[in-house]
């Protein structure tokens, strides 16, 4: 055990380094470094005293507190497995979570939706707050032997695969490496101090409270983003960075329009006069560079770094000094710079596989490489673009033709205001390319007015490979979505879609 | 092998990612990443025609340059081990290095020393130049299958043990995390240019070379410091950093002291004005805190960073985000903050023992921790102080007193100008504390003078727990040395020393 670094021996480390600094802040409870050790260890006990022993799931409902963190480090101190849940899901969603994971112990914040869960859920169930707090107040200290960083500490529910969310789950040692990807790119030292303000249950809050961790800084929690309680603990608590981007910046802008708090300790991306004016604009490659990337829960947050590549021609960046990335065909072989593939990656920072889906897991790491199911594209400088999900292939020929690819040629054109692409079984070809493609108000009149579906189709010849280029062209109001991205599914029933190869 | 990171995997994703980037500089010769991924792989080829397979030992024996680096990286392509003797050395001391190594490649520079090991030694020789660069032209490009990271990848020869030097075999995982844990306090970035002027055998060198190359930036390569050549290489490489400290930094600010060269480039620590207006002061934790901390081979270069402890109280600052350090006793406990123990550590920058020692490798990692063989005391704000080399230790009754502990005691005297302690045995305690003190010639007399044996035992008790004050003084002229440390066998040959517990 001597090269495994868990974050329970982070943890136990910055007890001993830096026993007076505080680690945590979450309304009038703050603890030191050292509490928070001594914490996580009555935490641990107080938790195995409820039956949780390694590999056990013991999951958090409800929103940001200082104990989501404890209960992550607490599970790593027992080898168990730590998932906050997303806390805005429906009864039923939160349902199938417990049914997932069936969880050894339950945290919750009491609400209905907790209320009836916990009426029909088996397990320990304990009350945030109160009941959290004397459970840890009385529980024994002990000793807890070394666990394996190898092993899973953190679990995250991702995107729908086969129609049902899978629990993405992260060792201790992908969630370290990560956290110090972001150390270096985000110049973080001692003494930071991160608001978090976004939901823990998403990665991208989650990456920076253990980045913060990491490095031995202040986690500050607020149970959900509001634009006052937020400018009120940067200039309570000199937070050097929150969760913010676009809107929320500009939410928190306005409600500090008076000037009423200082927000000159937060060091972050520029985004307006009047914001740049508040704050302390951030010379990290992080926010030079405006916080881009690629990422997902899969690769423990960012897979590659706009700051790693300041300059180049791609706009999601290099790659995390820890891992490598390759752009593969579904053969499993490199496509050549200039070509899409999709997105294929091994590292420190990945993930350990889903939780109890080992045929996902399977498909996932065909050839040696985790697929992130996302198309991307390598420039000529080395640079990366990302394209967009895969999803569904369309075989034309014996060519490969990514959705994706052929929509970002057609949203190009400036009578497109959105377009989507299918495949549509074809005698010759298997398939041939269909696009779907909703004109913008001004360009209307669709193929009898000004913009025909040969102009579209010539659009694209222009940009990519002859044979990615659609044969049909139809023309509609809208796009159906599900969520981001195009409804597939419904596309396919409405424009004659069908015949792919593989699983779609 | 999706979560392993070799540094052969490192190179072929900066190959894709960065491939027109300059990897190397060496005189005339200059590699981008694309071309130096190329050279490594006919380079490994070029070794595995020779013999070289899984495990196997390749040496260099010259100075520094691209040759260094491109045979570490073969050697991580083909899971062997590279090491860098020290061309220092004695015939002698080499042969001793090739006898311990036995490797089945040596690729060196020509002098009389390699001339007569070449004649003796076994394996296929290889001299470094024209006939290198044409095994490397000549090589065959073939595919390499990926390598555990975990496995050796690199042998640093370190201090003797039992009166013999020993090769630290350092994971190509550790060799990534110690990299990684540099551009976090270097706040290293692309673009980063490194000049290897200090020897690529210590790991000081090989340490900033590896983090420069982990980012992906340029390594330039000079046979040793020359002052004059380090201006001129600054200058025309625009190198942001260098291995220099004090005396090399006067030599190069003299050399340059017309301003002749422009190092502006160069982003470094404070040292004198004249020094400050050539170069760009650093604002890093690495320079803004004078460049400290405490480190050692085993632990791949810094076990502990003073840039992420500023303000604190003790001298090596705190452990590097990917470690854990303690303070242990001989018999594998804790000790308290405020006392003296040995530093012992954990984690993801922890080389993997010492080429074919298992006795002293057991030894080392006792109790699960590898021990460094070096005291250290922890500060009450967690803060880490070095005190000295173990060396061996007294036993006082039940007591352990570690001379260096009493040593530094005695040297912050005013009349002191060297000291060592030694233990002699006694009959009731088994043995006694006994110092051995040279004094400044302005405070000569011994104890007949101004200072008496007394005045000195005084001084140690008001510093120290009494058990440790010398039970007896004897005065020298000087104190014997090997190496930078005091000579402890002729001491005690010299001073009735005896009794030792352990192995001492």
């Amino acid at each position: 055990m001597i090269h495994s670094l868990s974050l329970s021996d982070v943890l136990a480390d910055h007890a001993r380094s830096r026993p007076g600094v505080t680690a945590t802040v979450d309304g009038e409870l703050r603890h030191t470094y050292a509490e928070l050790d001594l914490r996580v260890t009555r935490l641990a006990a107080a938790l195995a005293g409820a039956g949780v022993s390694t590999g056990d799931r013991v999951v958090w409902l409800g929103q940001n507190a200082h104990a989501v963190l404890e209960l992550l480090l607490a599970c790593s101190r027992l080898g168990a497995v730590f998932c906050p849940a997303n806390w805005r899901q429906s009864p039923d969603e939160l349902r199938f979570v417990l049914d997932d994971l069936t969880p050894a112990v339950v945290v919750f914040e009491p609400s209905e939706a907790t209320t009836s869960l916990r009426a029909a859920g088996a397990g320990t169930w304990l009350q945030a707050g109160d009941e959290y707090e004397r459970a840890v107040a009385e529980a024994p200290v002990r000793e807890f032997g070394p666990v394996d960083d190898a092993e899973p500490v953190l679990a995250l529910y991702t995107a729908a695969f086969a129609g049902r969310p899978s629990a993405a789950l992260l060792s201790s040692a992908a969630l370290v490496a990560h956290a110090t990807s972001l150390l270096v790119v985000r110049r973080m030292e001692p003494g930071f101090t991160f608001l978090n303000d976004g939901p823990l249950f998403h990665v991208g809050t989650m990456m920076f409270c253990l980045a913060t961790f990491q490095i031995g800084g202040t986690n500050v929690f607020t149970p959900a983003f509001d634009p006052e309680e937020v400018c009120r603990l940067i200039d309570a608590e000199r937070v050097t960075q929150a969760f913010l981007f676009g809107p929320m910046i500009d939410a928190v802008a306005k409600a500090n329009a008076g000037g009423k708090y200082d927000l000159s300790s937060l060091r972050f991306v520029s985004h307006s006069a009047e914001w740049d004016d508040m704050i302390t604009v951030d010379d990290s490659p992080w926010c030079r560079s405006k916080m881009g990337g690629y990422g997902q829960t899969e690769v423990g947050g960012m897979l590659t770094f706009l700051g790693l590549a300041e300059g180049g021609a791609g706009f999601a960046g290099r790659p995390s000094p820890l891992v490598q990335v390759r752009l593969l065909a579904p053969d499993g072989t490199e496509v050549p710079a200039g070509e899409v593939g999709e997105i294929c990656a091994r590292g420190k920072t990945l993930f350990s596989g889903y939780f109890a889906r080992p045929d996902l897991n399977a498909e996932k790491t065909a050839y040696g490489w985790h697929h992130t199911g996302d198309l991307g594209r390598r420039e000529p400088d080395g640079t990366l673009t990302f394209i967009g999900p895969k999803l569904r292939m369309i075989k034309s020929g014996a060519e490969n033709v990514y959705p994706a690819e052929v929509e970002r040629a057609l949203k190009t054109h400036p009578a497109v205001a959105d377009a989507a692409v299918i495949g549509v079984p074809d005698p010759g070809w298997q398939q041939a390319v269909k696009a779907v493609v909703a004109l913008r108000p001004d360009a209307a009149g669709g193929v009898t007015g000004g913009v025909t579906a040969d102009d579209l189709i010539e659009h694209v010849r222009t940009l990519l490979a002859s044979y990615k280029k659609p044969r049909h062209v139809t023309f509609v109001d809208s796009i159906p979505k599900r969520g981001f991205t195009p409804d597939y599914d419904a596309l396919d029933a409405a424009h004659g879609g069908g015949g792919y190869p593989g699983n779609a």
